[in-house]
């Protein structure tokens, strides 16, 4: 259920946010944009949880793949309802992973 | 209730789990710890959610301060627990906020 993703360095794209009181439909597009995101060129896996907060982090081979992403006709729709609707706050951070480690029983 | 971090670059440190059936403590042990973590020198904030799989960002001024927070004696107590008894599995991934943006109503 975590991601498998190479040795760095690879990124990170960390989305935070907070749902608004207007729902309808975010699960539906969260699955579709989740699936799209899996057929771009350079995703290399995701994970995903909510409570008050809810996180998604995906991670990909470069800052290109990223921006490609951001711009996909289809995410930008997204995108927008998600401003105009879903959201009440959503913070978007880009990151280099310069280190993992982890542990498996 | 998403972290307020100031303005790029800082560190996030990307804490990816999955529990297993013994979770005996565990939550103490996390208040606990981010109590602790948010005492320490360079901490900037977190953000947290658990469902299948449980994500904790912490953020942090630079590479130092997590390298110092990893090594406090009372999180390293913790770490080893979790390895023990808590955690089917983990992934920590350090990483290097690059960019950041965000919307809010």
């Amino acid at each position: 259920m975590l991601a498998q993703t190479p040795a760095p360095p690879y990124y990170a794209v960390i989305f935070s946010s907070v749902l608004s009181e207007e729902t309808t439909g975010y699960t539906e597009m969260s699955k579709l944009m989740v699936n799209l995101a899996s057929q771009q060129a350079g995703y290399l896996g995701h994970e995903s949880a909510r409570n008050e907060v809810g996180i998604t982090v995906s991670y990909w081979k470069d800052l290109e793949s990223i921006k490609i992403w951001k711009q996909n006709l289809d995410h930008q729709e997204a995108q927008t309802l998600g401003k105009l609707k879903w959201y009440q706050c959503y913070k978007t951070r880009i990151c280099k992973v310069e280190r993992d480690y982890g542990f498996e029983i």
